[in-house]
Formats: C-alpha cells, structure tokens, sequence
C-alpha cells in the first residue's frame, strides 16, 4: 500500500475496502424516491403506510405518559433484549399469532430489517448460498449482500413459493454437495408481489425444513393487513407447533405498518440457541433499540390500540387495492398481467417480455408517475418486463389516475 | 450436512453459524450489570451517565410540539443520511467543534456504536490489521470482532496514544509487508483509562496519518465533558485544516451523554467517499434512525439545550469524578496506581502485578461494590491486575463508600 499524502480521499479509502464493498449498493428505490418527492407526481413506488392512519393523538399521550412518569428508565440505556414492558407485551402478541413462546424467544429490533442483517451476520461465509423467493424483497437482498452470498432463486406462483421448486433447488445444492444456510420468505402479502403462500405449502414447507435441516427467516411486516380470505397459520407457529418449541424459524415483525414506522422498533423470534446469539450481535451493533420509542409503543398499545388500529388501516387499504386493481382492469392493455392480493401494500405488474419497466420509468416520470422496476427484486438479475405498485400511500382517486397516467405510458411505449 | 428432524434447534443452527460466530460473545460488563443491580451494591461497573441530569422535561416538550406540529412527518419512514433539520443542526455544531464540514459529511446513526460497526463492515476482511489503544473501548472489540480482524494494540501513557509505539507498530507491519485497515482511538477522556491524547500528540497523529495514508476512527462520546484543563483540537480538525476537507478520520459522537442515551441518536463525520458507503450499509442495516427520537433531539437542542446542559452536567460529575480520586488517596493501598481524568466518565486502576482484579470482583460483590475487570479491554489478552470504574453513575457520599469497601477488598487479597 503506497498512499500519500498528495492521493485524495477517495484513493485513500479505496486503497482500504474490504471485499463486501464490491458487493454494496443503494437501493433503486430509495435512490427513486428522491425523484417522486416532486410536487404532482403519483408515486407508486415507494412503500410508506398511510399517514392517514397514524395514531398521532394515541402516540402523543404515550409519550407525554412516559415522560412524565418515568423519564429516568425511558431515557436511559437500557437491556439489549429490549424494554422488559414491551417485550412481554409481544410476547403476548404472538401468542395471538399462534407463536406459544416465552421472553426468551424474543428480542427487540430496529424495524424487522435489523433481523435481517444479523441473521446474514451469524450465518452466512462469502459463497454460502441463501435461498430467495423470485421476485424477492429488495431490502433482505441489500441486507444480505454485504456478507458475500451466493443467492439460489426460488420460483412463486399465485400462491407463493412452489414447493416443487424448493425441493429441486435442494436437490441441485445437494448433488453439488451444497445446503444452503437459510430460505428468506415474505410469505404473507410477499414484497414485492403482494401473493401468499398457501396453508397447503406452508405445511409442507415446514416439513421439508425439518426433513433437510433448513433454517428458515418468515418476514412478516405485512400479515396482519388483510383485505379479503381466510389467514393461514404462520410459518413460525407450524413449526412450533411441530416441534413444540421455536425450531427451524426465525420470524421477524415489525410496528411499522401497524402503528407507525418512526419509531424504529421491530422484533425478532426465534429459537433460544439463535436468540442469544442475535443478542450478541446487537451489542456490537447498537447496544439496544432507543428506550423512549420502546416505552412510547408499549405504552400506546397496552389498552388495546392495536385492535383498533388494525380494522381501521384495513378498512382504508381494502378501499385502495380495490381502486386499483378497479383501475388496472380498466385502463391496462392487452397481455398485462397483475396479482391480485388478499392484503399488503404492493402489486406486481408483468407486462409482455418486449416491454423494459426501467426505460418505462422515464417516460412514466414525465407523465408524473412512478412505479420500482421489477429488476432490483430479481436477486440474480431479469425481470425487466415487471414492476411493483403501491396501493398503500394514494387515495383511491389519486390512485385511478396514477393507474390512468400508466396506462398511457404503457400505450405510448407500444406505440 | 446431515441434520435430521431428530436433532435438537442448537444442533441445527450450530451446523450453519457463519466462521464469525466463533469471533462474537457478550459484554463482560453488561453480564455483569444484571448482577449489579440487587439493591445495596455499589456500582462503578456500568458507563451509565447520571438520570440526575436527563433535562427530561425539555424532552418531554420537544416530544409534544413535534408530535403536535408535524406528526406525519416524524412518524414517516425518513431518510437514510438522518432527519434533515438535525442533519443541519448538528453540521452547526460539528463547526463549534472545529470541524468546518457541510452536510454531506454527516450521517446520523443509531449511537456511535453503529458507526463502529458501519466501519468495520466497510474495511475489515478476515485477518485484516486493526490497531487499538491498549486498552481499548470493549464495545468497539465487540463491534469489529464478528468482521476477524486481527488486532495489534498501542502502548498509552497519560497523554493517550503514544505516537513512537504507532509509528514502531506501523514499521514492524510495513516489514511484514501488511498495513492496517484503521487506527481506533477514544482520543479524549478515554474509555476505560479517562486519559487524554495531548495536542502535541494530536498533530503528530494526523501527520502520520498523511504520511502513511492511514485511515482513523476518532470515537469521541465524552469530549465535552472536560473538568478541568484546556481541551485539544479534535482529531478530525487537525485532518480537515491539513487537507482542507476530512482526509483520513471517521468522528463518531453522540447525544448519549450530553443530553439522554435512550434517545440512541448519534452522528458520524467522514469524507464524502466513505460516507456514501455509510449511507448504503445503513440503508441495508436499519434504513434509518427512529424519525421520532432524531425529532425530539432537535427540537430539544434547537433552542440552546446543550449549552445549558453541559455546563451541568460537568458541575455534577467534577464533584463525583474529585470525590473519587479524594477517596481513591485516602484508601488505596501503596502499589495502586490510578489515572487522574481532565475529564469523561472513567478512570482506571492498576494494582500490583500480583493481583487479578476478576478474583476480586466476586469479593467486592460480597462486599456490595462493582467494578469492571480490566482484562475484557484488552484486544488481545492482559490487564488482569488492572479494573475500570466509573464514576458519572453515583453521588459523591455513595463514591467515597464505595471506594473504601473496595479498599477491604484489596486489603483482605493481601492479607
């Protein structure tokens, strides 16, 4: 290394990267975002819940509550675990889900994305391979690329993940004397393409990780937002329910689509062995999760505030995906295709192969709409004819228009 | 891998922990502050600042107004980079600290530590040099461990770093043919010792720095907290007046101990190039810090707080921090050696060789008082006749009580 003092910054710290650097980028749609925040443009792309449905005035009180009656635990460093008050309280939580746990399954984090990057810490080598759903949630690929993975993609249907093509990708892995460290699946209202996995497969999921010694991670940010059919059990509760204790799964949730996403505070499951570890982790991490956001969501949700919330963002979000599956129905062209979701924030839209969303984008923006080209959602790459929508963060009318907006692009590009 | 559905979950997730989980254990220190707790003892184990000064009425109306004024803002997901109107404040206060940076160079983080973790991420492969003051921060060992690093410690005296032990350290690397990914220094009131690098040492570091294009890790929690003496120039001060921008430091810093440490808010300061690449680990990380608990610190500090606060914070700990090194004179046994702190929150012992300050600690905690061992600060082994106290946590009467059950802990060693 021959760095002097004449070389700039960016020498200096190139000179020092480590190797995962190659592999770190920013998230398309973050980058996006930036673009979207134009006055008049009908963005959906990005993934914000409604502010509509804040519970401004409930979390306003629990702080004021918090604050007052005991300031010197809420602003002081506190467990790494979490704030002992929430964490029973979520513990409780998932009992509701059908998660029979104790405290010592459970562990506080910064929204459900923390989970990810400490699972890919504790499991993954560089070339280790995870398995991904394809497409897949854009975050778990920039949470998990840093450590170097090879990722094996895994083919979804109408109702998610194709228990077939899981059982091939192991095969495959196996005759090339390869297991994977783990299979990352949003089964509920999947991000990016809104399906869920049937009860049938989730069954047959959880044996097929018993059967191969399968870690799986269940990120469930979305589970509870259900507009239409029946919920299946969650993948964690099967596996409980299997093996009498957490096992196979790691399920991650999250306050951010039910109260607030400000907050920061997610919370991670998973068996005793892989919890305590996680601990470990988030020492050298962050020490723990900010206490007063802690405090202030145990507070706003003791007396029941989820349960008022939940119908209320379902009544609104029902309302929004009906505007828009409504709207593609009416204004999209012949050979789109598009799921249609029980529940969720998102969409998936996929167009004739000729179609290229990532130059459709362009012209969308100049039509003042945005939508994320399906490509950074393909973890090995393709996808380039596909897209997501967001149905969350519009009114329906704003949403009709946006849809109508699409469609011209859609017919302009063709033209 | 052959795990079957007979195998129990460690067996499971023990097959597929990645090679860092051989690197990752807990805090000595935060093991031992459950014991601690029991009522009756004593404790300058912890590095807990003092809720006698948390100005939590000021918190508690920064938390009204904003949540008043602009809750769908500060409820929102936010930006990666920090919420924009602190991102400004503290750029402002970065310049009253001598660091003439805009914008760009600062991204708020989850505390400092996750700036530490950030780093290590970006720069550590396996086997990769890290060299760290002996001792060292054990939160930053705990940081960078899960990256194996190996690391090679630094000689300190009372005025910090020794520069000759750096430069001899960089020499006996370059013969090897090897270079350190970074220098990790606690350069004012160092945390465990209290000591502080002098200015002399300062310029003489950055210097080195340039001439070696080193890359440093300026971590500095405690700089403000000064009692007496003439405080230094920052680290990073140095750097940006030698090459008009930062070159070669990372500043980490916080509002932990000047305001609350639950709020979890802290910053990094880095050259554009390194900073951009902080974005994007974060990103992957977490997405952002808590909206909420980045609005209540600005809204807190907008009008001045921390101005009113520092003064009274160092009022309380200069009277804690002189009742400490009073009665550590009146009680100590000859041989003991301790640092007298400018400043910060820690001072340290060194007894004589024949003692081993973990044998001591289960005797102290008959006797109700708690300190920490000094060898878990050592990267790589050492220090087992050395402890840490801390001394921000209790008032003065509980100090000198403690200090003198800790001198017939000492007395009854060597009798």
């Amino acid at each position: 290394m021959t760095i002097t003092a004449s070389d700039s910054a960016g020498q200096l710290w190139e000179a020092h990267w480590a190797s995962a650097v190659g592999n770190i980028s920013s998230s398309a749609i973050r980058e996006l975002l930036k673009v979207t925040e134009e006055p008049g443009v009908i963005s959906f792309a990005g993934g914000l819940p409604s502010p509509d449905c804040f519970p401004a005035e409930e979390i306003a009180l629990a702080a004021e509550r918090v604050l007052a009656n005991e300031a010197g635990r809420v602003l002081q460093y506190g467990p790494t675990e979490g704030f002992p008050p929430l964490r029973a309280f979520l513990v409780e939580l998932m009992r509701a889900r059908g998660l029979s746990i104790g405290p010592e399954h459970l562990l506080v984090t910064n929204g459900s994305q923390q989970g990810l990057d400490m699972i890919a810490k504790l499991l993954v080598d560089p070339g280790d391979v995870v398995l991904v759903e394809e497409p897949t949630y854009v975050g778990a690929l920039q949470a998990f690329r840093p450590y170097r993975p090879r990722f094996v993609t895994l083919p979804m249907d109408d109702d998610g993940l194709q228990i077939e093509g899981v059982e091939r990708a192991l095969a495959d892995l196996a005759a090339a004397g390869q297991a994977p460290k783990f299979l990352y699946t949003v089964a509920s209202f999947q991000n990016p393409t809104g399906v869920t996995l049937s009860a049938e497969r989730r069954r047959a999921l959880i044996a097929l990780a018993a059967r191969h010694g399968l870690p799986i991670v269940e990120d469930d940010p979305y589970g509870e937002l259900r507009y239409s059919g029946a919920a299946p059990p969650l993948l964690a509760a099967l596996d409980i329910e299997r093996h009498g204790a957490p096992r196979h799964v790691l399920y991650l949730s999250t306050f951010s689509k039910l109260l607030v996403p400000g907050l920061r505070v997610g919370w991670a499951v998973a068996p005793e062995v892989l919890l305590r570890r996680m601990v470990q982790v988030k020492q050298g991490l962050d020490l723990h999760t900010s206490s007063l956001a802690q405090a202030i969501a145990y507070e706003a949700c003791r007396d029941g505030l989820l349960a008022r919330q939940i119908p209320r963002i379902r009544a609104v979000y029902q309302q929004r995906r009906d505007a828009m599956l409504g709207a593609l129905e009416q204004y999209l062209p012949a050979g789109a295709r598009w799921t249609k979701p029980d529940g969720g924030m998102f969409l998936w839209i996929t167009l004739p192969a000729s179609y290229n969303t990532t130059d459709l984008l362009a012209r969308a923006l100049e039509r003042k709409v945005a939508f994320v080209p399906g490509g950074a959602f393909h973890a090995n790459g393709g996808g380039t004819n596909t897209m997501r929508l967001n149905f969350s963060f519009s009114p329906p009318d704003t949403i009709v228009e946006g849809v109508r907006r699409l469609s011209e692009v859609f017919k302009a590009a063709l033209g």
